[in-house]
């Protein structure tokens, strides 16, 4: 069934297996009149790229090939169609371990649903599929106001944290892309670092919390009951790869506050209606408020390890299984999910700006 | 635009204010044949009502009238309507209030967004659209295998929470609803209700996380990418009002872990492929692994208190705001969540139960 | 699976069996800031109940119950439902017939698909259900530019048919309301009159066809591919009881031209671009060119007849089969298609117009 | 808006230009495990070519690249994406015409509403993306179930049509293929093929009647209200490009009957409920009752004509246009709308027949 989609304005359908010849995607509702290049999409993906000893030692080049639905630089308004080859896929390691089950992987699952499985590289339960909701996010991007700011980054690597009540200052904030593990307090970041290339070492991996802020984003987006900001904006974190949770504003921490401490109070700030505190992460009733969104996602440790576990065939016959020494595989998948969780902001703002439009007569 | 619906295949859309004449839903998508009675409806129903000292003293019946869709107590395909009067809504003590906005609440964001808000009872923001939910749970009920269990309960309270590491028995879980506060252990449940008691007598109010666990669900529910299972249940934990945050299987936990530590092992148990632990919680690759499903929402502290808290009004004036006295809210939304938490437990799995026929052929 | 919806962004969702207590409709999309009033919807619904003896004689009041998303007589973008009790359904006439297949009916194909049937007065498969498309499109009417105007009036029943080449004047269109069948052309309309009156005699139906006029629409509407405006229309049109045809402009027509007959030219006309013809009826690729668009919808004649036809029981015994001599029935369908025709240009307007909306940043 | 999806089950999302790069689609929604070769596409392309001097002299090789959703030639569940490479677009002819407004065409639209347009061969508006459909229908051939026979045929050509009450024979049917006018009557066929020569040669177009015959389709499909079959049906054609009108059994010649003539009876035969006749076109409530659904679809005539034709530039100059003699055009649009019709009735009924699934429990 249908479900490859995202988003009912801005709408994106993503095709493709991580070891077969290309995949892509089609944007069904960009706006006419976007300016629109490759180059705005390299730079958005750019970031989610390896780039270091952090990350998988796959190399694509993630060109993206824009097909269609842009003329002479601008959207036409009708779809726009993305195709990225992939080139540097190799088929052969996974068929020693085609028929194991992979612990913390889909292919049981997928089994179970549909009786097939393409076991290359994970086929369509890849990652690699979050190249398309980057090159996405970059148009989206254009479409919305040039004011919004997003910043996403690593709060935590296994039990490495950023200090308590930390907040990332307009400087740090700066600094986030030049650092391999995209954490904007420098000392943390180091620490974090030695922890992802101790696991490495170790054949092992970690998990990590990616946070999120989004400045400048204008009162009104998200739309009531079912289609509140915070349940597309969790809906589309939960969608990406080995994302295990969401908060929004104090998050899990608002469970252990009173009303009176959490609430946040409205004053008149030079005749601008604002709040003398920002707990809500800048969302009321399922709308924006016009204050800073933020909140967190976690990222369970990536789940393909050198180490052998114990783990049966499809035939069920019980059996180890480790990826192979020569296996490509982040040490810690929140670290490119920094990329990804940028892009389903992007994503679900651009939605929900365009369904804002509908709002008033 | 559209955002008062739930659910591709199973779908309801609600419709209502806290103190209009009535509110309802259509539920288009229910397969003929299921057995339906109010009864049903009614016994889902009975627990979202306020029943204690620790609820507010609103008192509505609740009835759900079957206007629609239902022939000789079986369903006919065609769609089924429910509707509920208002009986209890008390317009008066909203009167004094309306031109204020409140803090924690969406008539800020409302007003942006549509330029008009009914005020009363807090109108289409109200937590009273959830007993639709409730109400259409029982017929997703229905429709479901009928070995699927569905527990929720309240894991904590500000800040007194259940005992570290502890999973509740099946003796625990049989207990639940005889308890006001939803709780499976009893003496943490004390305390809680003390802790609530308190914040009551002081005007204020409390947060609180509410545990679901959902036993006898059949592997190969949820779809890939942007319908996983859990990417489902987050937007639908999220559309609750007041819910900050989810999370599955280990959730935020999981960002501290290794991956030799957190991957669940598979193993052959007398020709059943099965895992040695369920840290995954029950879904992989966003589709359900046959294993328990469980994970947490957080709910800030219930946003109406007494306690008085500075405002502006609607035109900028600042001022002060405060529940009267009379006022009729819960002293903590999280207790009555639990139903709802489950209604949309139930909500999501009929819809990917019914998607999940379409996986093969 | 949910087909009882209609739009995408200006979304009806209607309920309710031609016998059951009520029936209504919930309008998910209507813009904040709208007036409505009862009497709007009753204005609008007026033409649809039956008025003469042309028509069937139940008699119901269709009072337009409006439960939410109106506040202080304006929409507050918040679902508007609208209910209307069934007060003059007679069920006892169809207990006789209830196990016989009745020819041209949907009893048949609707215990194929779902194996159960409520047999009273056509359950959801009557006529009835479209008094909710009337109710939504007054509000659809209140949405769209006040400038447009659209027309349906009755171009043949049997084969008495307008005038070759006629096309109605503006004075001819202000009439047609006056004139129980709703034809602009008053001496057909006496000949059309007296065919359904001794068919009606006779026990009998006729069919008829249904011409369409919409003026003053924008250009802009109806969006590329799957969403032209014609697609939407004939889906529209389609969905209507009975009806088996549609064509637009110069419809089946056209078939029979050369391009150079049907092409329209373009010509400056006083600084603005516009037409020397209308052959293609306003829509161009899709999209509304700002020229009148018309077109036809065809009626079958009206399966319920008193005259005894051959049948079988549902249990496959070979019988007869006729309406009771009491039975309410319209003698042909058409004559009170108009209004429903209308409504749903209407609906589908304001979805193009809402769409449309997004076509440019 | 999204509006270049079709279906909500087996849904194909198409884009691309006339001279672009390429163009292709994804079908979101094909159950796992069906054969799939691209021989199975192109046995099915084979017919949309063109393919004698009765069609345009554009030549396109039409190779389908399957690029996704494939594994070892079976569908896996995942989106299967398809692309063809425009190998044979000229350009050049379009400069000299891009400012002028074209004709029958959708370049002044797509204007008035995206302020922008690709002029080279129509763009997006340009027929060519009827590939996608023919490709997709396909696949959703191989869905169905085997015995489904669908044909489609010319049955008029400007005023030379099929003999009156012609119905063709399962030999005529057999022959359709073999004819460069897709006609099952021969004597007609050479009419048509000498009517369309003279209007090629006079650089005129004429339009024509496609009628399609489904047989072997299973009772039960197309649901309620707004998803009627015909309502489907209607919609995908009227999608089509040049198409005007669609009628489905005795459409609009319905109009003209009574009841009593209309109606089709049922009687036991042998065992199995069946009709007397078929004059609703297998479809009752818009389910289909099992017996061969059959109806027409009116395309005008090629918009696309080599003789002048006044007209304004897009600055609103009154100019005069014309095809250029080298322009390729195909005289009579309905020729190849006949493999076109063929692919929306596979395509409707793939949507229906998957949709069915979710009927009863």
């Amino acid at each position: 069934m249908p479900s490859n989609f995202f988003g009912d304005f801005f709408r994106i359908t993503t095709w493709g297996e991580s070891h077969g010849k290309a995949l892509g995607l089609t944007i069904d509702g960009v706006p006419a009149g976007i300016n629109i290049t490759p180059e705005l999409l390299i730079a958005e993906l750019k970031w989610r790229k390896p780039g270091s000893n952090l990350t998988s030692p796959r190399q694509e080049q993630d060109y993206p090939e824009i097909l269609s639905g842009v003329f002479e630089n601008k959207s036409t308004g009708a779809p726009i169609s993305i195709l990225f080859y992939n080139n540097n896929a190799e088929k052969s390691q996974y068929s020693t371990i085609k028929d194991k089950l992979r612990p913390g992987h889909a292919n049981y699952t997928y089994l179970e649903k549909y009786g097939i499985y393409d076991h290359n590289g994970g086929g369509r339960a890849s990652a690699r599929e979050t190249v398309c909701r980057v090159a996405a996010s970059a148009i989206a991007k254009v479409l919305l106001p040039q004011n919004i700011k997003i910043y996403t980054y690593i709060s935590n690597i296994g039990d490495i944290s950023l200090p308590k009540d930390y907040t990332p200052s307009a400087e740090d904030l700066a600094q986030i892309l030049n650092n391999p593990i995209f954490c904007p307090h420098k000392e943390t970041a180091d620490k974090m670092i030695k922890a992802i290339e101790e696991v490495k070492a170790e054949g092992d991996s970690l998990g990590g919390t990616v946070s999120f802020l989004m400045q400048g984003v204008p009162s009104g987006l998200g739309d009531p009951i079912y289609q509140k900001l915070e349940a597309k904006l969790a809906s589309a974190m939960l969608s990406v790869p080995a994302s295990k949770g969401f908060e929004v504003g104090m998050g899990f921490k608002s469970t252990t506050l009173k009303g009176s401490e959490h609430n946040d109070s409205w004053y008149n700030d030079n005749n601008s209606i604002t709040q003398t505190s920002n707990n809500c992460g800048g969302i009321l009733g399922g709308i924006s408020t016009g204050a800073p969104i933020y909140g967190k996602v976690a990222f369970k440790p990536t789940s393909s390890i050198k180490i052998a576990q114990q783990t049966v065939t499809t035939n069920g016959e019980n059996t180890n299984f480790s990826i192979p020494k020569s296996g490509r595989h982040d040490p810690c998948v929140a670290i490119r999910a920094t990329a990804v969780v940028k892009a389903m902001c992007y994503l679900t703002l651009a939605d929900s700006y365009l369904a804002n439009k509908l709002a008033k007569v």
